[in-house]
């Protein structure tokens, strides 16, 4: 095991603390909600952490600013760069605008107008790939020797991870503690950081991934102990398909305490039932994790558990349960 | 003047406070929240009350709390009496229910299933009517009758406006002070508690009536000096369709500054705007304060203005933006 990670710069439990330190000023101590109803429906007593409250609508913004900040005036100067085309593209963005220094943005041409608008809202600038990881490979290291700019990965990097642990930290100063924790898994990123910070702060907290059962590639790594990606996998959770990676893997093998899974309309039932009882906008991959709670209520039976919200940029036009 | 409103039972600034006291432990203290972004667009600083947060989602619980913990055992045996068939009614349901106390309430039996349901699963018992005034008054007196309840109305009654008046308590002690505040105006109770409660604690602060235009009765009231009432106002803001009544037109004429008004496409593009930035699910009805804020923005250009989230009781399947 020491020989997988030895050459892995793990992020310590005072990594999370200075990040904190260094993000306060630019993020929000997102509240907590909890709603008899959904209390009764779960038969346990749920926290919700609200982190699409964030300005940009996600916990990003936590890893994003915290690599941001954490650049010297020297390095800030080229600014950063990234790909992806979701909320880390518009999280970096945010904060590289907070700072005042460029952002560069990799993004297929073929993801959400609005997307490519909020990028652009915040000052990113994208330069659009083909939608295969070959172009996008390609388009960035083009962008990067052009620009110099510091890469900051969504998720596989030591100071987004610790940026994230952030997030936990509050919700246990927010809470009279909690028996399990439940946050979704894409690529790992807030998993990471929750296990980071759990494993310190409350280690009698356990940690509990929520995965679509269609894009299930962390359940089944979990299952055989080595990292499996999928292909090209396809949820309604659409900000959970991107595999794991060395990092995100160390902590998910040796901090997870189980990873469960819900199918697309289990997952929109709970979307709906967030919106109408919890009455907060949040996207489907945030409802994972209560999916998977209403699904398995004997093992959350009488727990305190806490949820993460991860973020609430959705298209109104284009509601999950409107079509079809 | 005088003559007017000797006879009513105007609540006072200590009711309110002894309100407060009363409904504490059977309603939440309502996070605010603001948007950068909505911010920067409406040209003022802009502080959103969750009353939508609410267990039972609308800040009516608070007027419906304080006058079921207000009545003495002997009363509150024969339980409490509404017609409504919005907020008020689910809201009043869920405070009996609290209190565990009969509630009856006298609905259109063409009022939405969903409304029905609600009122249900907090206990309380439907007696439909017609949907004709004659048919809810005559419904509403057999009731009554039978049942002894205490009469409590959706908004004309001091305990009501009492109650409401709580809401901008809290507001002004979770602020740094508030040039103004903007709530919708359908009877007025919300407005009314507002105007209760400011004209004491923060008298420089204006309060400000948001009303659709499709059903301006208030506005023309203000603008006659008299109460003038609609047949039947058709507004896609459908908890703002009742007239004012003495009590409440008291408040609106004696303390409101300004009523503004929004069309209903205004009305649907605030509340998309409230959806997407600030990632809150409310009414129709709660997007028209924001409505009237971007149409005027030189008036409220750089002022503080504390806007009343009032409720999140929505129909997820039947949003305004996807008809038509």
């Amino acid at each position: 095991m020491m020989s997988d990670t030895e050459s892995l710069h793990i992020p310590s439990y005072q990594d999370m603390l200075d990040a904190h330190e260094r993000i306060r000023p630019h993020i929000r101590c997102t509240p907590v909600r909890s709603s008899d109803y959904l209390n009764e429906l779960a038969g346990c007593q749920l926290v919700f952490k609200c982190e699409n409250f964030q300005e940009p609508g996600a916990f990003k913004v936590r890893g994003a600013t915290n690599a941001v900040f954490g650049l010297s005036d020297e390095q800030a100067k080229a600014g950063v760069a990234t790909h992806s085309s979701g909320n880390h593209a518009s999280c970096l963005s945010y904060a590289a605008m907070l700072r005042g220094i460029p952002c560069n943005v990799v993004m297929p041409r073929t993801a959400p107008q609005a997307k490519k608008d909020t990028v652009r809202r915040y000052g990113g600038k994208i330069t659009e790939c083909e939608p295969s990881t070959s172009s996008r490979e390609e388009t960035f290291a083009r962008v990067q020797a052009e620009t110099g700019g510091d890469f900051v990965h969504p998720y596989n990097d030591p100071r987004v991870i610790a940026g994230q642990g952030t997030c936990s930290k509050e919700l246990i100063e927010q809470t009279d503690g909690l028996d399990m924790v439940v946050a979704p898994i894409g690529g790992g990123g807030m998993i990471s950081g929750t296990c980071l910070t759990l494993s310190t702060l409350a280690p009698e907290t356990k940690v509990i991934a929520a995965e679509p059962e269609q894009a299930d590639d962390a359940y089944r790594s979990f299952k055989a102990g080595h990292i499996i990606a999928d292909d090209a996998p396809k949820t309604v959770a659409d900000g959970l398909l991107v595999p794991l990676k060395d990092l995100t893997w160390h902590f998910v093998r040796n901090h997870v305490s189980d990873i469960f899974t819900a199918s697309d309309p289990e997952i929109i039932e709970a979307m709906k039932l967030t919106w109408k009882h919890l009455r907060v906008v949040m996207e489907p991959s945030s409802a994972v994790p209560l999916a998977t709670i209403l699904k398995n209520k004997d093992y959350f039976k009488g727990k305190r558990v806490g949820v993460i919200i991860t973020g609430g940029n959705v298209d109104l036009d284009k509601l999950p349960w409107m079509q079809g």
